[in-house]
């Protein structure tokens, strides 16, 4: 359970947009390109409810039917993330109250509210009917829920759903107004029901999300809403799995990532992760590699990507053509992070709506004598060559950043300090660092297990729940190594801040306490010395009294000039860094470099010539080594690999690597 | 009919804003400037109605009374584009309700919904008191209906006519689904009733009008929109028309152009076309000619300039004064295009409201010893003297630019490639090609006659309804020579892509296909290479296959170095041209250069010496060249017209023309 | 009456957020820094009054008790600026309806209907309450209405009230009508219940208060709004004042400066003016100067600096920590410009809600080793030492420039020339000429008395209320000074202009006229020519006819070279002049150079080396000299000082002031 039988290669596809006749045709052009999967049923609500309990399944049965007469594996949507116009009319309750108090009509698609139980029964209603239908095509391999959940709904029904939750997780009142710290600003309450939602005529303002007086309210309500829709995703699952125990079941995650839902939470529920990937054009590299490692650790399993683009995408400001090779190097990119497919979205371009200029399989000129057709036939060989080898095996990291979507929440509703304060951003900053090493990292949760790792990274870990710095201490004192920075140890659960210091129970574990924290302005230039030299730092400055802890750096500018800015601290059989500001990525680089000898974590490879290079292990043991030029320009295959095989093609490895080029070596 | 019987100089008017006893005094001044006109009664429902259906003509009465005894032509408003107070509380569904899905209520102007019968109703009773009243008095020689109309509503009462005008268009729920390829994001609806507005509770998203999910409805409802507000203009004239077969009857277009408002198939309505000109101090100088020739175009007759500025425009972001001269010059820019009236508003500068500081014929100062005043002095002296030669001569254009409101509206709802489509700028590229050769050109619609030009131009012809292929295909067949670009032939005209590549329809007639689009990212340097210079380009490049097209320029970097980028065609005794990005002005000029020699469009003087010089033809056949130096700097009269006259001043060419110097030249 | 009896340290605290237990222990902080003084119980109302009617004044109680026991003054806070939760909802009239016209729910502050009875009935009972309980504790030296007023309601409620209010003012509909211009766009009304409030669904639109139709009616409504907010004010201190006559009641004004609250207006209702100020990081230091000239000069009294900042503001984009020293400077600098305290927010730091990052004397830490402590410790001994010398001193200034809140507002709702007006840009050019001349200036309204200044500068006075000319003629008659500038004397109180030619009323007293008035457009450099040397100017160009005045300044470029742009009359025995153009700082101090020789205006220090100096006098004559190095760099004390005693200190003046040092120098 939880793997997929074979290397999947195949994506969205949307034939009830199409003449039936056309299907048959499409299937070969697939079949041309190697594809072995399509995923269906994701927006059809309309076509197969047109009235409320009447159902039409007759387009849907022959497209299962033919897809499973090609021999594919089926991705069964359950089309229950776009719901059709009567629905709103007949029940209006289905749609989403927006952030401005407004309730939405028929259109868009993802604005179902979580809380309605029309919503709910008809969904259900919907599923029943698919799963009954369907449970005996052994074709269908993998059902996908709804359709990448997002968004929040601040209706009176949500509203009172939320005051349940609150009561359920609280209590009481009082216990509620201490979590809250009520008493600021008069907001004492003393009725379950004065407990109004934090949308833009309460309590909060600015843009959704952003801005809010009661950080604990706004938190709670993000948890309560992405609970809100785990439950609607687990109510479907129930439905299947009741008729079918061992059919994977999965809804894809997406974005960059997506703030509103906190995948680490959902993980459980998922029997396999799946991930939809659109960075833009000009995102650094590593972005991808954080985000495959961060779905890969959510389970510590491959995942699938479920949906990613052939060539352009066309809802960003820029929509450039992916240069030839960049599709296959990308794609394999996730691949060599953990993924077991390759999905696309789209198999057929649409002729309407709004993705019509998203790039596909089958392009509007239909045509299969393209470049983008030919990169997609060559992917096709390669990995129905190398599939079978690489499905179901292993990455086997050593060092965890942690990422904890309570933190992304809390730290981006920080009133103070500076504006710039973003969540991702000073994640990444240290994850490149163990990238661009080509050290296998995992991107963990707060809840993960630490003991298996050397080295331990938690950035900005500015909310620290309770037990979390117990853990911590634990951990570190058995020999494990720790990272942290500035704006972390600040507040409990419900963003209160901990008194006696910064950064609260992380004092103990980094030996030192912060007095201060400036903010770095516009324009103003701060440096730090280390080693002699000096790096240039941003965003803010923490000012550091290294109680027992070793100054490892220290600020070359401003009042504090002299004082620690990075330190160390033995603890136990373990040590513990702290990082009181954002250092430039040279002066990180720096830093690194010392952390990385003191805690042994290995690169993959001593010299990888700027190429990317990861290992998956097989069930056997077999070692893959992914080694990815994700760049215009020609590179040397490290010397260590110079004698392996590349699985894609069967043949020798190419010392010599083209611009884009990606070869996946094994002995 | 369709023309004035004299050459009107004058503009807006508002004695109502004024005591009695000044408005004589008032027409003393405009008659030292030799102003025959006045427009009246544009906003005074107020007064005209102080309560339902009593009515009270007193004021209106001695203000033309006044006019006339001056022998003034009275151009006569309506006065239903502001409503009254007591309307909105008597009858709130008057009010529109905005984008935003909010019903407004009294104040501003041009706010009514144009499917309210009540203001319907109240707007009818209106102007049959007005025609009845009014309708023995020969001064009135125009009827200006409403005032610049414009933008949406989306009002429950728009909703339900909306959803009749699609019954009647589509005829069934199958024709309407297909047609908006409602399939896609299980948007397929089963009743007409479950259509609802594209506002920002439901479709769409963004400001208003830029974001759609199913272009087709968007589009759809911006045609509906803009025939609603058509509809009200004839229900207005038809009751002038009624009394006063033989008046003119108009209403003011206006804006850069106003997307909102479809012109072209408005124009049929219009006995003279008129429009209101207020480019920004920044605009190049080559816009308001684009507009002038689109107006002209829009019924290949004279038309009114109906609302300019005496000098500064105050809603503007910055209202710097027209330089000496500037006025005179750019007025008669106007004039130059096809213009025969000179119309300003105001005519007196009001004391209160949000217009007080736009200029005006009489300012604040009410004195008449002013730089702006004598230069209006000077213009009247003019146009007494040129106005009589000028009435009624028409421009005979050979080249003719393409623009057309469903393309307008469609290209910028596109998703994708680039988000800095923009059409009017798209266009713009190519007018100014034959603008800076004094080529005079035609704005036209899809609609227009092709056979009479040599040239059509036709950039980012995005949407090519149906039969639009032929006709082009036939034009060129016969001979015609037609310009096509990136981004044509790409949909129909519901927004669905034509399927077998780009530029669809428009593929016979080029040669070529096109493969794929590349967005040009901000930053990035792509050049073409054309008669062995590079050029530079942007927004995006077609990489294209030259099927039986001669290549005239290819790109000189990014991986399709070396492959097509302007393609030239012989297709029957004609040619077609594909651009397939967007060139430089210097590229473009190179290209325009070979292309205007191939066709043998004629520059109207070899050398202009960076005059912009037009020509209008009188009903008896005699060539007025209109030389304009639209600068501050001298330049020489090109040799041709050394022994012209100039018939502002009835005296001999002027050799040397300084900055901002007019010269209508007649042999 | 209106003396504090003695200085005050302190500031807000906000213990019943804190267990009961820790109040005692804070209490000696406060002590060890010397404190004197607490304001308390701003936001208590959820706390007082759990249920309508039902009051709990027992943690209240304890807390006077206790700041009484250690013999502090007590300001008592009113509680009504923060509504309870149980009010939204058994009253939802009590919350504000905002610009889009949406009524808000329970959450934030501030947010209270002005004209809400319920509000206004709730707020009356619990002032009631708080007096009848503490009328008889003699530590409460100061009631504290409310906090911070400020901004607009746009509820139904507020539209009747404001109909009553509009024919209180006018009488009838036609003076109405009038004063408002309603002739244009049909605005004319005919029934009281036909205006309407002016937001965003009527006559307004842009962001709140910035874009308006009608400016009477806009103009009139913010002068409703402020009133009414007044009314709230007075209603409680009323209240007070029935009990305790002879107690100080102040509400703390706020912003830079407020634009929503007429301050002029309020002050004669306020026994002590009291301001909160937060300067931003980059904010030029004449700002808060300014402001504090503003605050002194509103009663032309000593006031209180209710709120400040021990380090960093939470609130602004960035946050940088006050540098050493700094905040003992800026603090000392109100001093200097007359406040008779010193008062932070907050005492002690708040571990939730939307201000725990707001720097306070009771930091997170809650140590008192820290940096910030014991600058507030040495702050404190020194304030203990000057304290009662300082205490009611005044400032005596014989410059004055006029602020007045009906031009701030009329100002910024100009339509026309440039979007780039604004009211408090204009008027720091001209107040900066005075501070860094360290002159004495009074910052006052239109209504106060000019005789007493030998100079006042009215820089933008765009709306001359009734009488104002006459006023300002009679005192340049009689021998004063006057200076004003562009945009002055165009518009009446109704924001109609005057005609005749601008400056309208002024032009008698200027001797001028202006016909024009250019706007200077992005990129543009506009020069202006004085005493051979060339400035640059921004903003607008007035085309200025210098009647009978002397000119002292003439453009240098664009068409109007040579013409006036600055000139000066002499009118009876006294002079005006008018600056026609927003000169650069450069020029206006070379024309300030020749003003300030004109009109004797004296420096309190020949050369002050770049400290700021400022001078109050005690009720026994003393002199005190502020002498402030605001700034990082070491400077010399002026020779003038070098036998001077710092009363803060008790020791010689120092000769070498380092970076941040004040020193309060008496003979």
């Amino acid at each position: 359970m939880n793997k997929l039988s074979r290397f999947l290669y195949g994506g969205d596809y949307n034939p009830d947009q199409w003449p039936e006749d056309t299907w048959s045709k499409d299937i070969q052009v697939f079949k041309k390109a190697d594809l072995n999967s399509a995923t269906i049923n994701i927006f059809s609500w309309a076509l197969l409810e047109p009235e409320e309990g009447k159902y039409d399944f007759s387009k849907l049965d022959k497209i299962v039917q033919e897809l499973s007469d090609a021999d594919f594996d089926i991705v069964m949507g359950t089309s229950t993330a776009a719901m059709p116009a009567w629905m709103f009319k007949k029940y209006p309750d289905v749609a989403r109250v927006d952030y401005q108090g407004r309730r939405h009509v028929f259109g868009q698609r993802h604005n179902f509210c979580p809380n309605s139980k029309n919503y709910q029964k008809l969904a259900s209603n919907l599923v029943e009917q698919l799963v009954e239908r369907y449970k005996n095509n052994k074709h269908i391999t993998v059902w996908h829920v709804n359709n990448e959940y997002g968004g929040n709904c601040y209706c009176e029904n949500c509203q009172n759903t939320f005051r349940d939750w609150l009561k359920n997780k609280y209590k009481t009142l009082d216990a509620l107004n201490k979590a809250w710290n009520m008493n600021v600003w008069s907001h004492t309450i003393y009725d379950w029901d004065e407990i109004v939602v934090p949308n833009e005529l309460g309590d909060t303002w600015g843009p959704e999300g952003t801005e809010t007086i009661v950080a604990g309210l706004s938190i709670d309500y993000l948890r309560f809403q992405s609970e809100s829709l785990q439950n609607l995703y687990k109510m479907e699952k129930e439905i299947i799995k009741k008729a079918l125990p061992d059919v994977l079941v999965t809804t894809n995650f997406h974005s960059l990532p997506n703030k509103m839902i906190d995948y680490q939470k959902w993980a459980k529920d998922q029997d396999i992760i799946s991930y939809d990937s659109y960075p833009t054009y000009d995102a650094p590299k590593y972005l991808p590699a954080f985000l495959y490692d961060l779905m890969r650790s959510l389970k510590h399993q491959p995942f699938m990507l479920m949906e990613s683009a052939p060539s352009s995408v066309n809802w960003q400001p820029y929509s450039p053509l992916k240069r030839p090779g960049q599709m296959e190097a990308t794609e394999l990119q996730a691949v060599a992070h953990g993924a077991d497919t390759v999905q696309f979205f789209q198999l057929k371009q649409a002729v309407g709506g709004s993705e019509k200029f998203h790039s596909a399989v089958i392009a509007h000129s239909q045509r299969t004598d393209t470049r983008v057709f030919h990169e997609l036939e060559d992917l096709g060989k390669k990995l129905k060559q190398a599939g079978p080898t690489i499905l179901g095996s292993k990455v086997n990291a050593k060092v965890a950043i942690v990422f904890d979507w309570s933190n992304f929440w809390s730290y981006e509703f920080v009133d103070g300090i500076t504006q710039d304060l973003n969540y991702v951003d000073s994640i990444l900053d240290y994850y490149r660092q163990f990238y661009e090493r080509n050290i296998p990292t995992d991107v963990i949760s707060v809840d993960d297990d630490f003991s298996q790792y050397d080295l331990v990274v938690a950035p900005v870990l500015y909310m620290v729940k309770s037990g979390l710095d117990e853990k911590i201490n634990h951990y570190v004192e058995k020999g494990g190594n720790f990272v942290t920075t500035y704006m972390s140890g600040m507040v409990d659960s419900s963003d209160n801040v901990y008194l006696g210091g910064y950064p609260g129970p992380l004092k103990e574990v980094t030996g030192i306490w912060v007095e201060e924290s400036d903010a770095v302005v516009p324009g103003q230039k701060i440096t730090v010395e280390m080693n002699g030299k000096n790096y240039e730092t941003s965003l803010m400055c923490d000012l550091i009294h290294p109680n027992d802890a070793k100054v490892l750096a220290k600020y070359s500018s401003e009042f504090y000039t002299g004082t620690a800015a990075v330190t160390e601290k033995k603890f136990g059989q373990g040590k513990a860094w702290y990082v009181g500001t954002k250092l430039n990525h040279e002066g990180l680089t720096q830093l690194f470099n010392h952390i990385i000898m003191e805690t042994g974590a290995e690169s993959l490879v001593a010299d990888s010539n700027k190429l990317e290079v990861t290992k998956r292990i097989t069930e056997d043991g077999k070692e893959l080594y992914f080694v990815l030029n994700l760049s215009n320009e020609k590179r040397s295959l490290p010397g260590k690999f110079v004698e392996y095989q590349d699985i894609l093609t069967g043949e020798k490895a190419r010392k010599d690597m083209k611009g884009w080029d990606v070869q996946v070596l094994s002995r």
